[in-house]
């Protein structure tokens, strides 16, 4: 008997599908034919976030909290029952870091405890594959080196990063264990639609309540590179498709260049939705504790991978504020 | 009013402090003429392990679980009321490693979640200085590459190693934040007594049930750098009482030789406890999973803050085999 490969019903779950990354790659993985397991804690009834996929038989919506047992194992039964589940992309996490930074119970259940049930998860099941999306916030404040892959001593400045970094620990022992292929994807600061928080919704959002000021935290000095949410989705499914990476491979995710300012941000969302607004800074480098001021995000390595970002940080903001306005009503 | 600053009673919690390696501590905290609050869960009735220490009025003993929120807070606000509560040792872990491979909730709860609660209890309270007990765990299989302080990536392939490691940054992230001293000293085997689990311990055990024959987990060729408890304590120590470290300090512990291989451990031990066993060896170039075969533990660090042990790694275990071997009843 041939079996027919093509025939096979495979299934992604999208841990954190309904958020700003998660609802994008959703699209990407639909269009691949997959069927779609989303599982999100913030997921909308009606959700808002797919054009054409609300009405995609191939995408399934669940709704809870994974750092839950019970409902993580009733999740990834229920996933599992649908076809050949092959991977999971982890993208669940807190994503509002100076909440975390006050207290810690934030990133423990969402960003970390998360993790661990995914894992008790795909062991009990049987996954073999995951995909997560962590952080440049592992890093730390390395005080400007370029930020290599195999760089240290990892001392990150925010709950958020450490417990991203915790993560990927979890991960790595499971790798060892029970996992054939994992992707550390340590994601920069990324720009797109449909935001859900992050500096250019913050300052778009201020403009609608007063548009002829706009505040903003710290002095305008940090400077952070940018990649739009696009670009990030393509990076990820290149490395994916590779079949000879190692079996556990972290690489940053991210443009090449030296990133923008956060004064020039300001000044573009002003330019383009208020352009009355006078521009007020703070004092400090850093916009909250663990704001990381400056850093040199190195990606060599997924550039020798053949990828390259079709926008610069430059670009990317720009396009993500007109995209965002135009989210928020301007 | 001139205040005698040697008035101040001065108070140490050792989380952890009934193990191998905190009862150790305590003594020499002891002997400083500081008072030691111990929280273990492990904590036996009338304590075995204090030879003078259990008289000692300045020695406060209290058993229970730190990674429940309600006794952690209740312990440190009563270790709070006897003085100047200026320092915590952080040593309260899951120990057997391989328990912890099996299942994640092990390492999770003793290693991390002590680790969580420990640092919500030091902000509450307000107590600046943290002595963390890493391992050389957290740098998982680097291949033999020397493991520097800031070698990467960090890919532990133990739940054991992954916690320390998540333990590591959720303390670097409290540094940034509300903790003004900070040692994570990275361990490496440490031998001597009371014994409560390792290498030697396990063979002694063996043999003592079996005098001809010694069945060793793994080909016998994985080779470790062990120190003696009393090196230990002593670095830290040391490394304590410099005051111009920086506030975060991740430091390895270890002797500066190559350690030696678990065949000649065996051989020792055959030779000190019961000379007419035969050794058998297993195939696996290690003991389990998570049991890093080989690693070149890079101590320069120490080295150059002025520091060597008193003991190689020969030396070190020859010692403990004899110390553990009475212990034993041998």
């Amino acid at each position: 008997m041939v079996t027919d490969l093509y025939s096979i019903n495979r299934v992604s779950i999208i841990a954190g599908g309904a958020g700003f990354i998660g609802s994008n790659l959703c699209e990407f993985l639909l269009s691949e034919g997959r069927t779609v397991f989303v599982i999100d804690k913030r997921l909308k009834g009606e959700d808002q976030y797919w054009k054409s996929g609300t009405l995609n038989k191939r995408l399934h919506l669940i709704k809870g909290d994974l750092s839950n047992r019970a409902f993580a194992e009733a999740a990834f039964e229920k996933a599992s029952s649908l076809g050949f589940l092959d991977e999971v992309w982890h993208l669940a996490a807190n994503s509002d870091i100076s909440a975390g930074v006050s207290d810690i119970d934030v990133d423990l259940r969402d960003t970390f405890l998360t993790t661990i049930e995914i894992l008790r998860c795909m062991k009990s099941v049987g996954i073999s594959k995951l995909y997560f999306a962590s952080s440049s916030a592992i890093y730390g404040d390395l005080e400007g080196q370029p930020l290599y892959e195999s760089i240290g001593p990892l001392l990150p400045i925010s709950n958020y990063g450490a417990m991203k970094l915790a993560s990927e620990a979890v991960i790595s022992a499971a790798t060892e264990s029970y996992l054939e292929r994992v992707c550390l994807f340590r994601f920069p600061n990324v720009v797109g639609v449909p935001a859900t928080h992050g500096v250019i919704l913050d300052f778009i959002r201020k403009l609608k309540l007063n548009s002829y000021s706009l505040e903003v935290l710290g002095n305008g000095t940090q400077r952070k590179a940018y990649l739009h949410v696009s670009d990030l989705i393509a990076a990820m499914l290149l490395v994916r498709s590779y079949s000879d990476t190692p079996k556990i491979l972290p690489i940053n995710l991210g443009p090449a260049d030296e990133g923008v300012s956060v004064s020039w941000i300001a000044e573009e969302v002003v330019r383009q939705v208020a352009p009355r607004a006078q521009i007020r800074f703070g004092k400090e480098n850093r916009g909250w504790v663990g704001d990381v001021p400056r850093f040199s995000f190195s990606t060599t390595k997924i550039q020798a991978m053949g990828w390259a970002p079709t926008l610069g940080s430059e670009k990317a903001v720009l396009r993500a504020i007109k995209e965002i306005a135009s989210q928020e009503g301007f």
